[in-house]
């Protein structure tokens, strides 16, 4: 098979990073053009991006000379898919400006992810969703179209709480402990972190508290129902390099009980066998002490979200566990990765 | 005023350090004893202390001669008041014979805490338990007693609920993020938590479930009858030195605003003027960050706790907040101390 | 005494507010102005420091408006004394024009350091070099002047080194350890530093070599005549907070023993007895394992160096040690407080 | 090629887990034997060993049944090589015994290490020692023999010394700033050692002032000519968790320029090609602020080191440079690993 030309937009933040980190011999895609910024136009990718990540950069991008935006609609290329990693304030226009173009747009950026002809995608989750596509293009009349995928901290604590569905779910309370790379490579001082906790993330706990209801909702001829469940989050940052951590309370309309909802997390599997799907979307741990982010966060390459923890609640038909991922891999390059990669799987590209 | 001898139980600890470095010249007491396991029995404290906090060893601490637990009750000697850190495994049994020589024993420690005759105090919340101490002394013939105080996090996020309490109480759920300094000093390993979060602490999820209810009750007649409400606790170590932070949902049986809940935290006060009694038990945080264990844990001088983040949940009559304490002073060897100084003034000692 | 209006520069950022935080209540100085970059001025000082120091900000400067700095030479004032923290950029032109005004300058800032007719000082070791400023004021035909610190990793060195002078100093080797504090409140990001170690400190190495010279030279005539040895430094950051470790090398023209370097640190005593100076400006610590940061950068009020592990070298006439000091108290901000303090002392002010 | 089977003598400890790791589907090994303490004997490696490393327990170990070590050389099996990572104070007697039962033992263990006739191996530095082993067959008596592998922070350094003993080496100065996976796992309390330097590392400075001696020693008839320069360590602890980062200075006879120094370091190569052999033994990082742990301590899977700021001392004929490399992969087990992959190649085994 012939390798599709991806771009990445942004391609030099630390998100931008992880997405030519994770691309690098990936089997369906190939490095075809850099996007960022004007003061990186028109020098190679090795000169203007700081690398932060353990492993080299790879060889095949660093050479690459990093393309402006300016010209994306405007000149020819071979490009079919942009992978975006802009900063919100200019996300918009640009994943749009993409979209019109005839360019398939997997953006890891909010600002689109709650429009509602813009699928939010989890694909072990909701595959209907696909649906939206043709929706979009015929609404917005582009020949391209966005897919997103949803916050860092939603993905994580969504794909829990897919297969709890079956016991009607009906609040949800969780408290995050998030990695400081959530934050971008330049978002959080090492002074404001070092030997603290800080219990605010701008913006975290509305997006926690909708999208997976959006996600988890099921689509009706051309829109999404949302889930019928309550969410309430509180979002904490704490000095860890890579996985979020998370604290959860699920309330269920029937009693429960904790062998019931491990081996319902243990059962669940998913049909998406794409490159980065992992085998095991959810692995369950069974240490009393597990999960850790240090120890489980790179399970399944970093694709797999670990549970643990499963214990009754104080109050009838309520759980609590523990649940973990890796909040850049899973929950931000790699996830729009996977959209495309089923977006290839399915012909949209 | 005299000053009071005391004796501290366990004195080389990480929390035995604490009492050490919190009694260095205070105004009502002074080192009577330090007592120790037999190892150090006879040696200088500068000698068998590792000292691991920040100010220098008390001069007056260091040169005297750590004594042995054996000698209690046998000999004559001018100690009024033991204060006990002793590892969980020995306290019962030292504790019970100090009271029974006639000592009063301040004791940090959870062995004692639920038993039906022993005050489990937070001097702000329920001096009306001092009025177990009779029952205690008649129900076990001593001429001493034992009064305890709660775990690390129970006196932080309990602090917090009591001026909630007029709203009718219903739920608690509590995510905890706790400091380091709570496992002891060779209690948690580097390696297992720099870079880390372990959603793990044994026994601490009962305590903060259950003491509560007890701290929160009333006395009546010779019985503390408990407060009526349900603690969901989930219980979280991170890579901070000390103070817990503690993200809270709190359930009304009806609706309150944010505003009358701040106003509620702010116009709480105490009529404990004893030295280590804080001017302000609860500081209320108006930043969208705060409080933060680095920025807060010292506020009056480590003994009282900061909210912060007030904010309506997503449910109806549901509001979530942050408090955060310091773990080793207001959550421990402080707590201890200003029990024993309001049984002071109460004439008790 | 009636206290000295005194007036900060760069009153927001991390030396700026740790000026603030030290000032609070000196018995000598008080808040005259505080000034800041165009976007503050006009504000109240709390509502534009973004406040990072575990203390509260200091009720007298919270609610004083800040000031542009192109006032400075323009309007009448009542101010005698100026502290800098100004970004480096700007500094130079500043300060210039404060002295030029009629000001002391009392400046942390680099820019002027190794000017010949600027004194860089460490009171407890130069106070001759004060000979300087009349210099100075005669070069440049300024009714005020500029005196300096030192760079905060050279100071902590530089005063353990004083004493050893007499034993025919020649070669000095460093390498330092030093805290994140030091690269100011948004210099490091989290993701660079946590588990992790930076070799590489911009112009710190420089610094470290040259300004010892000049620190411990000797004023002949109107010159500083630089002491003559050498030192070769590397630098290095780590994950801590406060407190820079130092690890030293010294070579001396004759064999000495570490009892006579030990005693010769212990002996080593200030006739200066300002506010901030330190009782002791040297702390020799005897236990194998420090000094530490966590424990020691406190001591002294955070003004005492502390030394430790002092122990032979494998080539003769070298011997080892470890030294400490805060590096944004000893380092920057008191330093500058310290000097200030002398100053009034001697007249200048 | 049919796998050696290979035991491992104290296999539940931290650099214990970390062979088992490594060993996992290594091509010409496989594990035989797992042995540990006696409360570990007869049970499931799954069941005793604390696994503490972020991949899973390899399946193959998790059910072996721990063994005794009282086992040894009494009985028969089919066991070649024992990999030793014993604790200090049984070693001596267990390897001695592994070697006169007739087994090859590959010790990461300090006790042996400078025994004259126990080979200290580096391959990529003194396959020649590897004639030891004869000698110390023949002086002791035994069927089988014992190499050892130097300390971690020795091996990081003197590959980096090794290229340069060209330039005639005089004095070395090192001052090591080490990652808490070199203390073991319960080695360094989380109290002592976050926000904090600890500069104090038992035995380790005279370990890396000796070793480095006999390693680029050379081999004559039966002893080895120890190298003729001088090192004098000074050794801290910092808050890192793995990777091991040494500040080095070299004193030449000659002198030599940067580039000839980078240059050599990029032209040493090795003949060595086991499986475990880093391709680059050194790899040379240009960038002004590497290498780093948390960047480089996995290049070459752990075996290669990197060196960076290359750059000339004050001092005639000295340079200074950085020199890292991973403590418990390249300074620990996985040296260990070569040495027994060198010792199959070379038919010791």
């Amino acid at each position: 098979m012939r390798r599709i030309k991806v771009g990445i937009l942004g391609a030099t933040g630390s998100v931008g990073q992880r997405f030519v980190q994770l691309l690098e011999g990936h089997p369906w895609f190939e490095f075809g053009a850099l996007f960022a910024s004007e003061r990186s136009v028109g020098k190679k990718y090795r000169e203007v991006a700081k690398w932060s990540l353990p492993s080299e950069m790879p060889e095949e991008a660093a050479d690459m000379v990093v393309k402006s935006m300016d010209t994306i609609g405007t000149s020819t290329d071979d490009l079919a898919l942009m992978f975006s990693a802009l900063p919100g304030t200019i996300a918009s226009e640009m994943e749009k400006k993409c979209a019109q173009a005839g360019y398939a747009v997997a953006s890891n950026v909010a600002v689109h992810r709650m429009e509602k002809d813009v699928p939010l995608l989890i694909p072990e989750i909701n595959t209907d969703h696909f649906g939206l596509i043709d929706v979009q293009k015929s609404n917005r009349g582009w020949d391209g179209f966005i897919v997103t995928n949803p916050n860092c901290s939603t993905i994580v604590m969504t794909l829990s709480l897919k297969p709890l569905m079956r016991f009607g779910l009906e609040t949800v309370r969780v408290a995050t402990m998030q990695a400081v790379s959530g934050a971008g490579y330049a978002g959080l001082p090492s002074m404001a972190i070092l030997d603290n906790v800080i219990p605010y993330i701008g913006s975290e706990e509305g997006k926690m508290e909708s999208e997976p209801l959006k996600i988890l909702g099921t689509l009706e001829g051309s829109e999404v129902k949302n889930a019928e469940f309550t969410i309430c989050a509180s979002c904490h940052r704490v000095p860890v390099m890579d996985g979020h951590t998370e604290a959860i309370w699920v309330n269920f309309a029937e009693n429960v009980s904790e062998e019931e909802v491990k081996k319902t997390f243990k059962n669940f599997t998913t049909d998406i066998k794409t490159p980065f799907a992992p085998e095991k979307p959810i692995i369950v741990r069974d240490e009393p002490d597990r999960p850790q982010p240090k120890l489980d966060r790179d399970a399944g390459h970093g694709m797999s979200i670990s549970v643990g923890r499963i214990r009754k609640g104080q109050l009838g038909h309520e759980m609590k566990y523990i649940v973990q991922g890796h909040n850049t891999v899973r929950g931000a390059a790699g996830a729009s990765i996977l959209n495309a990669e089923v977006l290839v799987e399915r012909g949209f590209i």
